[in-house]
Parts: structure tokens; C-alpha cells; sequence
């Protein structure tokens, strides 16, 4: 195994140090682990936090920020974060206005996040807990009963977090949250497979020529295992699977994220987001908003995702309303 | 080979074609390979244009628009720009105020921008050029003399893309991308070798537990293979090795770019800024700015790139500059 690390033990903290150094306008609180934003509470305004297993950065810590979320929670790699792990950034973020969990849907997760949300309410602090379960390549997998929770976390954090700023109740902000992500679906293809720093080798054997076709974003198996082909099949067969699974039809508006896993050069996801582009249009769907590149990975996995968000003019607002992130920055 | 290709000769055309399609602020002539801010030429302003060989995304197309570039000619991957090419961008945005090329020192891409200044001259119009070459690894290369131009492309196009958008003079902007130039001293080391599509293999060997200490981002060779060792060690000898180069001493302020080649993970990056960061503050430099992530990068290569530019109130000013590109953004 060739990695940038110190010692398999100690990436996730050294790695914080890294972004404690990088972004000083983030306060990286390295015991509790919790990346928050620099001040304290904001009085009137909802908590917004998320978190997960690390291994997909930038997720969740490079959308903690102005206009996304309050904080976030790195687990270990793979590993869902503690439940007092993430009762710190409650404590650290509330204002009285309420909290919002964004989840993704993993077993782990779900569990943790719901302790924390229990320890808060015997302090007095209600918590709102939206899943998000986006992909629909499996129902039920490794580590998830239902649909994983994907690319979708991206345009969820965003929809939540500018309409907290806003000022938003914790109704109306999981609400939102909520809407995003039933509007969204994804699917993701691997071409090679993840090494673990404490595995020390490749999450699963995938032959020189063969894909994984509907991975997870841990390496979890997917639908089929077959030879690669050309990117123009691939993609038509992934729009069409996510399709199948969606309301968006012809005339609508949609946002896509073209999401690489990792290892996948910015020059492919740009020719993936051509045919993707190509057969939307076939369709008569409009694409409103996108976003192609790295955002919710799997450490150094080749291939990429696709997430299609059935927009409305509510969605696309709060999607263009300003974020001041690590990853995501418009104002 | 796995790849997100639809054929390797249609890489290119194919892949802008997504970019054209990702970013309808962008105008991109498919017939002459140039992506240029929408709209004509701007009066008064002086036209920042660069290129060069494909395989370095977000290099250099991510880096067209407002406070930034004017417009970008990429090549084949790891192949020069043709003149006609670099003339027809030229034709596309100059205004009568003049043009610079900022170009990275490799011999087919100084020969090609050279022939297209010509050309330019011959329609009346004067270009003035800047070489990069912040590489301090090696003298000579596989495709250069001198120094190899790589990370601190990114800091050149910043300064000046942020000068020219004032309306200061092409002498001036020229002049501010030199300075920014002769500020900076990058290195790189690979963990992988890149797989250009045409050539359907991995570019050199690198045995399963070696790295390429001073690699180029075409993959050239560097001062010396080794095995894999802690970040720490690593990442300090590198600090080291581009100080023994460098002005910066204590007391100084410096703009940090930790750079991924492509197949590293951000993960990684952080890990590697965090001790930059350390190493820097042991020797009484300060970090003034910074940016973490894939920038300039060589394909699918796992490994990172550092730079460093001794930083001074102008040329932070200038990297603080509004910018609305693909790949930075901040207004």
C-alpha cells in the first residue's frame, strides 16, 4: 500500500490537523472531533450537522460553512462517527432554534446519529433527523437496510443549509431537506476498487477489465460486475436506470452532479457529463444547475456517480443561494 | 486500460464537449480547441491566455473567466498546442490593449506559443509572454530545458488574470506574472504512474512500493526512486528541498498550494498541508494563503505536487481578487 499518511492509526487526526491548518475560518475542535464553523451558536438560527464515516472527502467537513452546514462529524474511515462525537456539535451549535441531522443511510449512522438525537432531548434539545437514501442501484446492501445515501447529500446539505441561514424553523429546514432528497436519485460505477489505510489492500478484487456496476461508496457490491465499455453505453444505461426509478420526464428541470469517486481524472467526469448532457436532452429534460467533480468519493476509487435532482424553482434558489465552504464557494 | 472514454482518439473533443455543456458561462469552439470567456473581446482590457498539453485538469480551461483567464487552448493530452490554435484565441479576445501568454516551460510548448506570437505579430497584434518554471527538481527534462513549469501556474494565472481585469497595461500584467513566477518553487512525487488513453498502459514502472521523488507532470523522471515512507518524513524533505531553492526564510510570508496529481485522495491532501504547515512553522515562515486540492495534475497519478510562493501585499491582494472560474471561485 502507497499512501500520504503517517501511520494507518493516525489519518483521520492528522488529516484534521491538515484542515485545522488549511481553514482557519473552520474551528476543527480535534479531540471531540467536530468541524464547525469559527463563533459560537447563532441565536435564531437552526444547527444544521452531518457527518459519516470518513473516506469521502470532501464530504462532509469540506460543506461546513456559511450557507451549508453548522458541523460536521468525521467518523474513522468507513466508520460511522459516536454518538458524543456528535452530541459535542450540538452542544457546540445550538442556539434554541432546534437541530437538523442530515444522515446518510447506513446502519451505523442511523443508530448513532438517533443515540445522539436521544442524549440531546434529555438535555432539553429537540433534534430533526432527515435520511438520505438516494441510490438506487440495491435495496439493502453491506451495511444499509434500503436504499444507501449517496451524491444526494451534496444538493440535501445545500437546500437545508441556505434555507437555515435564512432563518428558517427546524420544521421548514428538514422539510426542505426532506424535498431534496426525494427529488434525487443516483447510481455509481467503479472501475477499480478502494484501499482502506488500515486494510492495507483493495476493499474488493476487481479484474484488469471489469467494472462494478451500481457500487457502494465504501466498495459495497452493486448490481453486476462486467467488462468496461465505452463511456457513451455506460452513461445511457445509468440515466436510463435512474430514470426508471424517478418522476422526471420530459420538460422537466434537473440538477445533475457528475460526483467523481476519487481516483477518476476531472477529464473523464467532464466526458461523462457530456453524454449524460446528450441523453437528458434526448429526453427533453432540461439540465438547470451542475456540478462535476470530486464531492462525495470513496478514498482513491476510480469512477464516478450520477445523481439527477428534480428541480423546482424553490431547489434551484436555495442551490444558488451563497455558500462559503472548503468545497462548494459562490456568493 | 479502464477508463471513461468513449475511444481513445475522441478523448478530447469528447470531454469538451462536456465542459461546454457544464459550463454555458464558458464559450468553447470545438473547431479550434479554445475555451474562452463568453462574449467578445473587452475593451481596454488586456487578453491572459494560456494552454497546453491536455491530462492536467482543472489546468488550464477550468481557469477561464472573469479575474482569471481570458482564454484557453488545450492540446492533445500531454501534447503542445498547435500555433493556429493559440492564434485563434488571440483573434477571439484581444481587444487592441494587448496580450500575454502564460506559458509552462516544455519545449513544444514555448516553440508553439512562440510561432502563434509570430503569427500574431503579423496581424499587428504584440503578445508578450511568461514562462513558468517553478519545478525545482531537476534541470533539463524529457521535454524541457531548464525548469519545468507546473504548480505555480495556477498562482500566475491568478496575478495576472487578477491585474489584467483592473485595466492595467500588458507591460504591467507581464510583469506581475513574471514576479509571481520568480516567487515560486514547486516539487512533486508520484505514488502511481499515469495511463495516457492512447498509450493504454501506465507511462513508466513503479514497483509496488516505490515512489518517483521529483516526478514531472507528464510522468518524467525525477532525481531518484524510493521506497514509500511516513507523509512526515516525506513531506519534509520536500519542504526542505524547495527552501534550499528559495527566498523564503523567516519572518516571511508564503501561498501554500498542496497539489493532487489526480488519484490522491483530498484525505490524503489535508495529511500532507498539515505538515507542510508544521514544517513551515518550525522555520518562522508563515502561511499567508492556501489551497488544497487537484489543481494541476497528471491524469490518474497518485501523488501531490507542493508549491511555494513568497508572498507579498500585492500578490495576495491579487490572489484574494474576485474570480469566477470552474475550478476557483470567489467573488
Amino acid at each position: 500500500m502507497k499512501k500520504l499518511i503517517n501511520s494507518p492509526d493516525t489519518v483521520l487526526d492528522d488529516a484534521l490537523a491538515g484542515l485545522a491548518a488549511a481553514h482557519p475560518e473552520l474551528t476543527v475542535d480535534l479531540a471531540n472531533r467536530v468541524v464547525r464553523r469559527a463563533g459560537g451558536p447563532r441565536p435564531g438560527k437552526v444547527a444544521v450537522i452531518s457527518g459519516g464515516g470518513s473516506g469521502h472527502e470532501p464530504l462532509h467537513a469540506g460543506f461546513v460553512g456559511p450557507g451549508m452546514l453548522d458541523a460536521a462529524c468525521p467518523g474513522e474511515i468507513f466508520t460511522s462517527p459516536v454518538p458524543d462525537q456528535l452530541l459535542a456539535a450540538v452542544q457546540a451549535t445550538e442556539s434554541g432554534a432546534g437541530v437538523v441531522f442530515i444522515v446518510k443511510n447506513y446502519t451505523g449512522d442511523v443508530l448513532n446519529f438517533e443515540l445522539a438525537a436521544e442524549l440531546a432531548a434529555e438535555e432539553g434539545i429537540e433534534v430533526r433527523t432527515v435520511l438520505v437514501n438516494d441510490d438506487v442501484a440495491v435495496e439493502d446492501s453491506t451495511w444499509t437496510a434500503g436504499r444507501r445515501g449517496t451524491g444526494a447529500t451534496v444538493v440535501v446539505e445545500k437546500a437545508a443549509g441556505a434555507l437555515a441561514e435564512r432563518g428558517a424553523s427546524a420544521h421548514e429546514v428538514a422539510a426542505v431537506a426532506e424535498r431534496a432528497n426525494a427529488a434525487s436519485r443516483s447510481f455509481a460505477v467503479a472501475l477499480t476498487a478502494a484501499t482502506v489505510p488500515a486494510a492495507g489492500k483493495p476493499g474488493f478484487d476487481l479484474p484488469a477489465d471489469q467494472i462494478e456496476v451500481g457500487v457502494g461508496i465504501h466498495g459495497e457490491p452493486g448490481r453486476r460486475r462486467e467488462a468496461i465499455r465505452p463511456a457513451r453505453e455506460l452513461v445511457a444505461e445509468v440515466v436510463q436506470t435512474i430514470l426508471a426509478e424517478h418522476t422526471l420526464t420530459a420538460g422537466d428541470q434537473t440538477l445533475v452532479l457528475v460526483n467523481g469517486l476519487g481516483g477518476t481524472p476531472l477529464l473523464e467526469l467532464y466526458l461523462v457529463f457530456g453524454e449524460v448532457s446528450a441523453r437528458l436532452a434526448e429526453r427533453g429534460i432540461t439540465i438547470a444547475r451542475s456540478l462535476v467533480g470530486n464531492y462525495v468519493t470513496c478514498l482513491d476509487m476510480a469512477g464516478f456517480s450520477l445523481t439527477l435532482t428534480k428541480a423546482d424553482p424553490e431547489l434551484l434558489e436555495l442551490w444558488d443561494a451563497p455558500v462559503s465552504t472548503p468545497a462548494l464557494h459562490r456568493l
